[in-house]
């Protein structure tokens, strides 16, 4: 936050530009990746979606996206204003993807030239194969789009080991940095595709053969004012994050995601994802029988100064998501909701044993240490 | 830069929506616009100027796009991007836009639906006639996309005065926020053309029918998670465009621009546009003959901390752009690149007589004073 309130200096002056290196810099290790083109937009996540289907679909593509939840819809919408025909892989919202349904659909469409997933469900807290169903879609010529919004620096993202080719994120997720801005990084095989366009990118903010300019070239080349201040904040956070380290901040996410869980379910509530799927730092319970959403929700902020996500979509009511991202995941949020619902959930209907959460809680965290002990 | 700092709250939190409803009172105030949506878009001024055309542009429309400058040119640019056919009213460059040459246009091709220029050409700081060229769009049944990137908060920008339709800005001008917004104003006669689409507003992110349904509404309904902090900054300069109130506004940039010309012209530097038409934040000057314009940038910015603007696209190396801007438009910024100016000309060839400009500007303030009190 320090960081966001700096002098903005101008998005040509060396000092900047040197600044824009090294955000390229802490991201390829960000994703794992040696992409060249790797750098943040100036745009929300789903501007970063958006640039990915432009600049990669053309009038007339068919892509495979598959979907299991909101963002896997968003994609379908992006393929189909894009002039292409988007195949569909349904998947049941709050279940990975089924790479088996991929092979099969890829199988009955053999001109697809793209295939798109989610690999962290926002809406559900699923998390997909992304190795296995990039290699599937390898294997059928497909390049891959990968929405990696809520996974980026809280659960593995391997953008080289998996052979993604354009690969998006959001700076506000697990990154803990403002709202704002999409970092992106794309494979070779993703820019060659984009540079033998037989048709002009139909938006001009997200072309990246013009974006390139400014960030890709090193003679920089005037495409718009790039967000300063947003970038010093990234700057800052993707430091943090490499200080860290992300094997450190992957346990992390895992280790009070596991005492979050225990509390949870203490508390009588259910996951809405399988353990196998389930990411740390997003997790969806069923909002118990007769308890109200809303006042749960309403009353968790006004009076603890928690806020929890709410269902969308076809779980609008009738989920509620807990985030634990980045510098949020912590055991003192994770305590703090704790403690809330242990208060808020007997007011609605929903009788809990006073402590019993939080007392969960504890032996998980005293559990992880005796493992990291052992 | 303290308000872009504080915390971040959710983007459905009722604090943050409160601040919202703010921001959109106080872009009112800013536009001189009564239009119900006037909000500020998570994306800097090309998203503005993208949003307008392709909202208001259908495949097939035939919009005028009058050009004197960069930004002229890149209004065609997304015409036809938004598959619509540009025809195109050609001024010089550094020269306001003749109304009678669009008037002729119009008659020329009775079929347009829309015309499009910009008020303040940030490439030569050349203004148009802004209320003109909406009468004569008006007269011939067409809408108006009107750009005030470098306009708004500097010089009278007047919406509905003008009866303008679709108007954005940026948030790094003259209202001396960060870059990374656009604050954009609809007429209704606007809204009701892109609700009678036939197609689909070709970007998702940019669909005035969804962005709506979060800004619009009473009933919030998440599109895309907003860029808060730099929301807070927004706030925040234009709470105090409204402290200092419009008027005195833009006579300060007129008293410090009358400062500034008195100096350059001192220096025997020549203003790129001519005096009706000058602009008073954005002051191009031709590169006097044998100067080497990157040597004397380069040293203003590296030895002096001053940072001019280059030439863009055809007048690249042949002009330089001295911004007077926001809260940058300081007596204090006219006369430190004034003295830097009288010590970095002569060491490449151009001679000036020191002190002269920092003389030539003092009296212009003198005189200013003078004008005021009587």
């Amino acid at each position: 936050m320090a960081a966001l309130g700096q002098t903005v200096v101008g998005y040509m002056d060396p000092v900047f530009v040197n600044m824009m290196e090294e955000l390229k810099t802490l991201l390829r290790y960000a994703f794992q990746t040696g992409n060249a083109l790797t750098f943040p937009l100036s745009g929300p996540g789903s501007v970063g979606m958006e640039t990915c289907f432009v600049n990669l679909v053309e009038p007339g593509d068919k892509v495979v996206v598959c979907r299991n939840g909101v963002f896997g819809g968003r994609m379908i919408e992006n393929v189909q204003r894009s002039g292409g025909t988007a195949i569909v892989v349904e998947e049941e919202w709050g279940h990975a993807i089924d790479p088996q349904k991929l092979e099969d659909t890829l199988k009955a469409h053999p001109d697809a030239r793209l295939v798109a997933f989610v690999h962290a469900e926002t809406s559900t807290g699923a998390q997909s194969d992304a190795a296995a169903l990039c290699a599937v879609a390898r294997q059928h010529g497909c390049l891959t789009i990968v929405d990696t919004v809520t996974s980026l620096g809280g659960t593995p993202v391997l953008v080289d080991a998996w052979g993604a080719d354009a690969v998006y994120s959001g700076s506000q997720k697990c990154l803990s940095c403002t709202p704002g801005l999409s970092p992106v990084t794309f494979s070779a095989a993703a820019i060659e595709r984009v540079k033998a366009r037989r048709t002009k990118v139909q938006s001009w903010f997200m072309d990246l053969t013009l974006v390139l300019d400014y960030w890709g070239a090193t003679q920089r080349t005037y495409h718009h004012t790039a967000p300063g201040n947003s970038l010093y904040g990234l700057h800052e956070a993707l430091r943090l994050l490499a200080e860290e380290g992300l094997e450190n901040t992957w346990a992390r996410h895992r280790r009070h995601h596991a005492a979050l869980k225990a509390g949870l379910e203490a508390l009588g509530l259910s996951f809405v994802v399988a353990e196998a799927a389930r990411l740390p730092q997003m997790n969806a319970v069923r909002v118990p029988e007769g308890v109200d959403d809303l006042t749960v929700r309403r009353t968790l902020l006004q009076e603890h100064a928690v806020e929890i996500g709410a269902g969308l979509g076809p779980l609008a009511g009738k989920v509620w998501r807990f985030g634990l991202m980045g510098w949020s995941c912590r055991e003192d949020n994770v305590m703090a909701a704790l403690a809330a619902l242990e208060q808020v959930l007997p007011q609605v209907g929903h009788g809990v044993e006073a402590g019993a959460a939080v007392a969960a809680a504890h032996r998980a965290y005293a559990a992880e240490h005796l493992r990291a002990a052992a």
